[in-house]
């Protein structure tokens, strides 16, 4: 069986992009990951957070290629707002959806942070799409139609492009599932190294973050077969109980 | 007096950007220059190095924005198709061009190579268009009506951009001379260093060669004020004597 791979375009939502204040990351990533797979990545369009130029630059890749990838602009503050512009290019309605709120409020309990109503801003999902798992930070990306919505944090689009990658070619999704680690990575990573060694079929990788006087790593364990990410994940708690 | 400056995009011509083989440099240095000459740049577009694309880019952005820089694609090789395609842009004819093939010709004279057909591509320039100064390696860019067209080896993407930026903000465009100078650059350091310090108001740039086992670098002064450019490159033409 032969499977022709779509032909991609990316859309970098990315003011700090084009003042220069930041050099891309994003692109180069997802452009080594499409090569990898054999994926004709066509065309990159930058654009600034500008409502009419996000919604022009989706409608006219979407068209034109099989597949597009966004970056940026779905955070929670005010100029996020990629999330609306989709659903305007694709003419669906918009809203805070209860699936998303579930995976924030779940999240910021935890952390015992308030999910206030910025934050909500990241529950908005377009009527229809699919969520992305962020393995990371939560706050989900999600796919409508051709159109994958990922975010522009680097860590975060990495996690995304791993979790979504795999559907493209005919491949099951990756599974994944995140352990917190409130330790230094220099802590982890000895025994994160022989864990992975164990599991050669398993991705497995470390996000340290740094917030307000705390900081450790989310581990992110991702692969293909369920039963085996939960058996790492069990072996990884007991190198690192709470 | 206050002038408005123009809006501005970038197309960059780059299969090995597409690829991720190579993590692009010349979008975030102009976008850093033109940030540092308050010109707000909106938009930016990678496509591969096919003529459709390239004249469709080409025409969406030149009709958008105030001004459009290109990059890459004006090498000796078949694949480099981007005058072409800004001559198809423009629909304005293109063939070798004698100022052109004379700025190639005294080149390959003092470098003792062949200008050959290959070469003379380079030459190949739309009409009506004005020439940018390559004070690295020769070839020149050109400007068709907003559209500046660049090379994409960042060096001389650079070299141009200092050019041809002055011009967009009312200043007067920058006059280059160059020295080619066949000794290491940690020879020629120190003494260019005490050099660019007596003239503050010049800008003194070392760009290394390393070809065919003959190495060195061609040093650009740069500046407004032709009688001060002179006056610099006798006093270089001192310190390093062919």
């Amino acid at each position: 069986m032969t499977t022709q791979n779509p032909t991609a375009a990316m859309l970098v939502i990315g003011d700090e992009i084009l003042s220069g204040r930041t050099r891309d990351a994003n692109m180069h990533h997802l452009a080594g990951e499409l090569t990898k797979q054999g994926i004709d990545l066509r065309e990159v369009r930058i654009v600034s957070d500008d409502r009419d130029a996000i919604v022009a630059a989706v409608k006219a890749l979407s068209s034109a290629y099989g597949v597009v990838f966004t970056s940026g602009g779905i955070g929670p503050t005010h100029d996020d707002i990629t999330a609306d512009c989709i659903a305007a290019a694709f003419d669906v309605p918009i809203d805070v959806r209860d699936d998303a709120r579930a995976l924030l409020a779940a999240h910021y309990a935890k952390t015992g942070s308030e999910l206030n109503e910025a934050r909500l801003r990241m529950a908005r999902i377009p009527d229809g799409a699919a969520l992305i798992d962020n393995p990371v930070s939560v706050a989900p990306g999600f796919i409508l139609g051709n159109v994958h919505v990922m975010a522009g944090v680097p860590s975060v689009f990495q996690a995304m492009v791993a979790s979504v990658l795999p559907t493209l070619t005919g491949g099951a999704p990756l599974i994944s599932q995140t352990l917190r680690i409130q330790r230094g990575e220099g802590d982890i990573a000895g025994p994160l190294g022989k864990l992975a060694a164990e599991y050669p079929a398993l991705s497995i990788g470390s996000y340290p973050f740094q917030k307000d006087g705390v900081y450790g790593a989310n581990i992110v364990i991702r692969g293909q077969d369920a039963a085996e990410v939960d058996a790492a994940m069990t072996r990884l708690k007991e190198l690192f109980p709470e």
